[in-house]
């Protein structure tokens, strides 16, 4: 242990944590930056919050008992408050506007780009501690909001280089489908246990893509057994329950003429009045989208989508990508989500008591770099390095010289600082994939020059001559230069080389 | 508490934590986007740490206890193994070296932007979570990296604006002072009681800006009153030793000439091996640093440098800005440091048991930005933004047209989301800080017409005209524009108020 001076500890990183390297970095805050860059344009202004909050401000006490949620990382501060690490960017904003109302404009829009934390079991892919990337407006209950959002949503995609075609923002609205349910006899507040079903029932409905009409179907009635055998319990609604709520989600024909959709729609909710005021909702905002030239390949209307998060109070959104990508199973599907959101009109109010309307939209930055890579609208791409060698290591000066003037012409450039000789430094360049070397011996400084040495190229020729000796004569993949043309000589090096 | 339902969560950040608003985050963003792009250019590569490691492998726990450090927040994993949010970035970066070694280029130069957290009393100006950026070279003893690190920082600040004259760079070496106490018949290591009274004695030393050599003299001694009263213990060395350390952190005359200043503290450490090997290393520092360019007027040697970390090992740094601020007692002081760092040889050895040389240093995020707000090099500034009004919220469209066209040509523009009317539209605008509004009713449609208001001229006029009725008539600060030139006019407006 820590105590024992003997035994050193095991240099590792915490389950479900990782370090990450310059590449993705590159990429990620070239992502960041344009997804910043047109929040902003929208008018979205940045707030941080801190990483800490009370726990009880996160919302994150298990009911009913005085401990916090197994999910988030807690911990007691010193006057033995409990705190937690943000679980998500969304609870710290309604904390941050309950608490500065009266400063804030009404609406409040703001962005906020942030690592969150999750106390969950680790897995391939699934680290404890990752970015989001949040638009929220508090504040207003306009369908404008909601339509703003699903526009600035598509717009984002389109600014990090997805093409028309390749992504769509599916909406749909919390009360459309707590209406279908009253619509079909079903209760959905009232007991825990009314609350309950319903949570059953969202679910079975958030699982079309997965197991498709049938197996919802299933979810809804007695329940259903998965390929492994396993058995899930279901929401045991009658046969007529299940069928009108399947026909909601999964709507035979084709859903691509708007009117007509709302028209199916308001017969699955007809008598419900959540249902109408959802349907009332979500025409707003599809006929404002629409007005503003985002249509059917872009925004979609779509009764199928659900968001598991139970906070949700009216419309919620998705953003999916619909290309094709390689599962595990060597199976072609659709990339999917990247991102969702929706209405949540409670958040505020567990603060001060009065119901502030509220929307937002969060993205996953990791999935979505990930997307974007697989499209190749986002590279990891470093611009490339020039190493200059040191001859003698008690006179650095020459080659500091040379590494300032390349910088001023701003080429990436650093002087080599370790302690090994001539060899050791062309293997440190090669590791750290420099494009080329540059050497200032007594032999070169004689002439007024130095060699430069294009290491992407010299291993190319290595691949292909035949014999080490042929290698060793092969001078193409160097060449001397004036000292006085350093510059101008790099950039022809380098412009060859990409 | 949380398990009542009646009762409500206070809206109110951790104590010590903050939320930090657009225009601090768009000050700092642009500052660390330069410092990046400076790392970057000297061929340092971006690395990122998880803000979660484990306690030990930070080397936090209490000596002698099996409990992690105050200073820093702990909690248990539900593996029960002790994890801890990071405190800086540098026992983070040993871990990931000696993880990851033999993948990594020698030597591995990385930086690092990142929070850190202190599980310190907070006070004003006193976070328990703010931001360090640090550059660090590891796996070289070569003073050529202590060099580069040098004109780096030096080169940073300069990127950021600062004025040559503004800061200094100094460098002082520990081996320097320990030589000076050996020399002075203090041994350095060896028992507790020896290596506490080294450290009493570099307390004292580092409190020379504040309490002047004669405070020292008394600190190096039997000890100090001060102002108010206090009594601090000192190290209760004699006066020919007190005097000796005292003469080298404070040489009398001008320390300009760097040969003089050798030979001042060749003497100070006569017959003290670390003393002599430490002014070798800091001669062959400065050497390098003075033949690329890098003059008294940026970087110096200054002997009474000492930086508080117990971790250095050889040369250390410090940055200071030296421009005129008043302190909070209205005296005119430099502004001091926003940075240092040095070299630290045992921080991997702690994890390989081998050692391992580095050097880096850290730049105080908060500190530095407030110095270039002050020096005004960087300002607070957003783009400019355009609030368009909705008449009729029925029919928002036409305003999301005029934004979506407004962005097209790259200005900041929103429609109104909310539900209030046209006062309170022009309310909102204001508390945004908008530069215009734009209005399109039923009128200006009619003549194919937008008016464009002005908010800030609107504001200024307000101001001079005398009598409320006068105000409303005043039409300057609103005109009308072509629906069809709204772009142009936009920008004209937008030029004339900037």
């Amino acid at each position: 242990m820590a105590s024992d001076k003997q035994s050193r500890p095991k240099a590792r990183t915490v389950r479900g944590f990782r370090d990450r390297a310059a590449g993705e970095l590159a990429a990620e805050r070239a992502m960041l930056d344009t997804i910043r860059r047109t929040y902003e344009s929208y008018g979205f202004d940045a707030l941080e919050t801190p990483f800490v909050e009370y726990t009880d401000a996160l919302g994150k006490f298990l009911p009913d008992v005085d401990r916090p949620n197994a999910g988030v990382f807690s911990f007691r501060d010193e006057d033995e408050q409990w705190v937690s690490l943000r679980y998500d960017l969304t609870a710290p904003l309604a904390r941050y506007v309950a608490e500065n109302q009266q400063f804030l404009p009404r609406p409040f829009r703001r962005y906020q780009i942030g690592t969150v934390f999750r106390n969950d079991k680790p897995g391939p892919g699934r680290y404890r501690e990752f970015i989001q990337c949040d638009a929220d407006t508090v504040g207003t209950a306009s369908p404008s909001a909601d339509a703003e959002m699903v526009m600035m949503f598509a717009d984002t995609l389109e600014a990090l280089g997805l093409a028309r075609g390749d992504y769509a923002i599916k909406v749909n609205s919390r009360k459309l489908l707590d209406g279908v349910l009253e619509a079909a006899g079903l209760p959905v507040t009232g007991s825990d246990e009314i609350r309950e079903r319903r949570g059953t029932v969202l679910r079975a409905m958030d699982k079309l893509d997965r197991v498709g009409p049938h197996g919802v179907r299933d979810l809804l009635g007695k329940g259903r057994k998965d390929e492994s055998g396993d058995f899930t319990r279901g929401a045991e609604l009658d046969i007529g329950q299940a069928e009108r709520i399947v026909s909601f989600i999964a709507p035979s024909g084709a859903a691509n003429n708007l009117e007509s959709h709302f028209a199916t729609i308001a017969r699955a909710v007809e008598g419900s009045a959540t249902g109408e005021e959802g349907l009332k909702e979500v025409r707003a905002i599809m006929n404002l989208v629409t007005a503003s030239g985002y249509e059917h390949n872009r925004v979609q209307l779509d009764t199928g989508i659900v968001r598991g998060l139970d906070y949700y109070t009216g419309a919620v959104f998705e953003a999916q990508l619909t290309f094709p990508v390689q599962n595990e199973k060597g199976q072609t599907v659709v990339f999917g989500s990247v991102g969702g959101g929706g209405r949540y009109d409670d958040l505020v109010a567990r603060f001060t008591g009065q119901k502030t309307p509220a929307v937002g939209f969060s993205i996953g930055v990791s999935r979505l770099l990930t997307a974007l890579l697989m499209r190749k609208t986002t590279t990891v791409e470093t611009a490339p390095l020039v190493v200059v060698t040191v001859f003698d290591k008690n006179d650095a000066a020459p080659a500091f010289d040379i590494v300032r003037e390349l910088r001023a012409a701003k080429i990436r450039a650093e002087a080599y600082v370790g302690t090994g000789k001539m060899g050791d430094q062309f293997k440190y360049a090669d590791k750290r994939g420099a494009a080329l070397a540059i050497i200032e011996g007594p032999d070169e400084r004689a002439k007024g020059e130095v060699t430069i040495k294009d290491l992407a190229l010299g291993a190319e020729l290595a691949k292909s001559v035949e014999s080490r000796a042929a290698w060793v004569g092969n001078r193409e993949a160097q060449f001397s230069a004036l000292r006085t043309n350093l510059v101008a000589e790099v950039r022809r090096a380098l412009a060859r080389e990409h």
